[in-house]
């Protein structure tokens, strides 16, 4: 099943949308066509740093569809599906497959704690939905129900769950996560994690909000990485870290948002109640940026 | 604008939902009406225990107008607003009010840290937006954003929001509350909390799940505290203290659900991947139910 | 065993250590007499507030020795052992015993997280050592190890265990404890209750460091939740919360030494590296301590 | 000052204390004498593993006075100071500087809450009592008090504050000190950080407890990332992690002196009512020790 080999930089694209509630489709088009320019691996929309969480089911779906037309198949595009019950995330699923997106990045929701049976059935259910390959998303900052080492194994034995992504900041787990599941899954970093250190301990790439922002230089961390040339990666590790240093200070979609409307996307702020990136936010963010020569 | 008086015993109301994501009006209403035949002093349509969390707009919106239908105006229905925006959240509470709700009871669902500014300005767009009465909801156990008191201070000013209901396990935050909004604002308790304490403090009444398997208790609990006959009132509430202890082990919306199918009420599962209530829970629940005289 | 009744408001004694090391034994000594003369009903040397976390053996025995003397067996001394190891536990208790302490209060440290049976062994040996009445501690706030019902359902059962203070601010939890351990265990509130409500489900009176400052307000609330006037315990339990939430909102000690130092008690501010009561601490306790008559 | 170059693998010395309370000074300068044939490059006495917080004075005494002995000048050895005190930790690293310790690794014990600025106070005070290089200690996970980047960043400037351990899961953080402190600190990784990754971030080395358990494989391990041999590095990095992630799954000091036994020390059990190594726990330590060769 899984023929498909995703690797690389897959930035979290953000979801531009105006007062009137319609997604800005121009800008929208022209950020993805110029992060593939860039050189991305692929595309993922409806990330956390996408605000998946605050948009409706529409809104998702636009997004998803103009995400779709200006990759034109160039890169995967691997759409983010992130619900509370199993009812509603399987029907966001099939919706994503049948418009034509190359993979799924399953996001659980929830109010109430789940067992761990509750969960595997979460993700179980969207991988039997679709034929595409799904990637886990797990975040203990952000929810309620984290994947634990079992599940997970649990997990890696369905043949279209290729990947996980693990957004804790908690690096020692992912290696535990390579080590249990013995290449049944590849693992993506998230932006609290140190790229380069997921590639040495063996990761496959990153999805992430920073690499919207920067992504010729995360580009060129990586393919550093993949050629084990560890000491000039580590060279520009360094200062883009100060990027994602300063993402995890403040509300991931205004920090993003904010660097983009710096570097000249009028992508607007996050949807209220959430604040625009503050002053300081806009500061540093800025130098980050300078820094690297995004700016 | 508030010359409503919303006090005493107002059940969490449970969602009934069909496999196939209808709702079952006949078992809704038929609860409704006996909770009204019990006593109880309003009904709360879509707060935790009804899994607002995990419902669609048109179930939502379903649910409300079946209660309100077997309401028939007798007792006031106060429904649940919740979400992640301010655009959403405002389009449903107009829509209920339009639908001839007589308060909502608004609940902040956030991704994201907010700011109190945020925090703010969501309750306040809210109450902006109806005539009625509106009920601050704050549960720091299941949200990710929770009500400062200078920011419940600051929307104790705001007229039409005259209540409040915190879910928190902290009994003490209460009567700190209460002194703060100097009668701007009344309390209503939550299943967290002893309701025979917070009455003693100034409470006018309790939001909460087990008031749907017990209402004659809850309602006889109620006018004991009212009374200022605290002795049997405390005889009451020693057992009835039993089954809050239940619903707080378990998934609230699976106890509240198994103790109504014991009690004869077919309302079905939470919705998946929520699990139904485990065969020690309906042994507890059971139990506690015998106890009080609730089956 | 327990013929012993204690009940009623015992003042957690705050440690006045001077810039030498020495206890300062005539503002002590100063302070109990005081106490004892408005009215309370016992003292407790080396609880929280009395920084028994941050003292030497030799100051603890010393402080201990202090109060002893000052009480001259007017009023009950429960005093606080504190420790990671059984070992040391049990060596301070037997001292305590010996000098003449009419009861302990145990308080387990731990650094690495313990199974139940390693926190039911601490205090069982606790109990094991002496002949007097032991009072449990439990303060999940400031502890890594926290008692469990089941845990405190078999402590209960051994003859000298006879009270238990808990220092959570859940209240629900307290009567879940009384109902749980039928009578075999009298509960105390500490400063992070509504002390009337712990009266009115069955509390036998309070442990804490506010009622250093206001001993003859508390003992008056005391003795009005004793005797079931309810009114009027509210009417003075109200101002009275304003008091503990100062203290909930600054380290504890310093609160109660800012406090003592206002009302012309010279003990001097919390050790090292803990800082003394900030100006607005200082300016908030004098408004509590002015409102309720005690300034 | 600062002359000496600490960097490289320091195991984390557990101690092993008799049922009398009596250090087994045999037992541990045999471990000691191992370990430094073994190749380590330093021994770190009383650090979290070496149950600091479990011991007296005299006990602390005698470990360290053990371990120097044994050491015989060949390794550097950096005593753990911990106290919640600022008056007894510059008593403990005075002791220990006029002992001959090497070092002196700064662990901060709470009770309650620390401002900034307390925190730098107690670090700041032990840096000026001793001559001696010192180690910030920071463990999230077991202290009540956490060093924040500003309050790193001024200690940094303090001559012989020369090296920070940080014992966070949060690998991230370690870059960020990195980036923050410009090369006035070297930071060491402990047993919750995959140890590659901190060298190749620009770590110097580890101070933790498995490294007792598998000297030998850590010195391999350490020198390979020194050179930049990354794949072999990795290659040996895969199986030491499982023995890491069995240590964060027990209680540490449980875990490596079960480790020990199995390898013919007879360390005995921490201190109670800390439990011993559970079944499970032995034989999955086994099972990791057999792996890399260690049994």
């Amino acid at each position: 099943m899984t023929q498909t080999d995703f690797h690389g930089v897959f930035p979290y694209v953000i979801s531009p949308v105006r007062a009137s509630g319609d997604v800005d489709a121009e800008v929208l088009a022209r950020l993805c066509d110029d992060l593939i320019g860039a050189g991305v691996h692929g595309l993922t929309p409806l990330g956390s740093t996408g605000e998946f969480a605050y948009l409706s089911w529409p809104q998702r779906r636009r997004v998803v569809e103009v995400v779709l037309e200006a990759a034109k198949g160039r890169v995967p595009v691997v759409a983010g599906v992130g619900s509370t019950t199993i009812a509603d995330a399987v029907s966001q699923a099939r919706e994503f497959e049948h418009m034509g997106c190359n993979g799924i990045l399953a996001i659980l929701e929830a109010y109430f704690p789940l067992t761990d049976d509750g969960v595997f059935a979460y993700f179980k259910a969207i991988a039997d939905t679709v034929a595409l390959p799904v990637v886990l998303y797990t975040n203990p900052n952000f929810q309620r129900a984290d994947l634990s080492l079992p599940v997970i194994d649990r997990l890696s034995h369905i043949p279209n769950i290729g990947y996980i992504k693990d957004a804790s900041s908690n690096t020692g787990r992912l290696l535990s996560i390579i080590n249990r599941v013995e290449g049944r899954m590849q693992v993506f970093a998230a932006s609290a994690h140190i790229p380069a250190c997921v590639m040495l301990i063996g990761g496959v790439g990153w999805m992430a909000g920073p690499a919207c922002v920067a992504p010729r230089q995360s580009v060129e961390l990586y393919e550093l990485c993949r050629r084990g040339d560890w000491a000039p990666a580590m060279e520009r590790q360094r200062p883009l870290w100060r990027l994602n240093q300063a993402f995890a200070k403040y509300n991931l979609a205004a920090c993003i948002k904010g660097g983009l409307q710096l570097q000249g996307y009028p992508v607007g702020d996050p949807l209220p109640p959430q604040a625009p990136l503050s002053p300081e936010g806009v500061d540093e963010v800025q130098r980050a940026l300078v820094a690297i020569g995004a700016l």
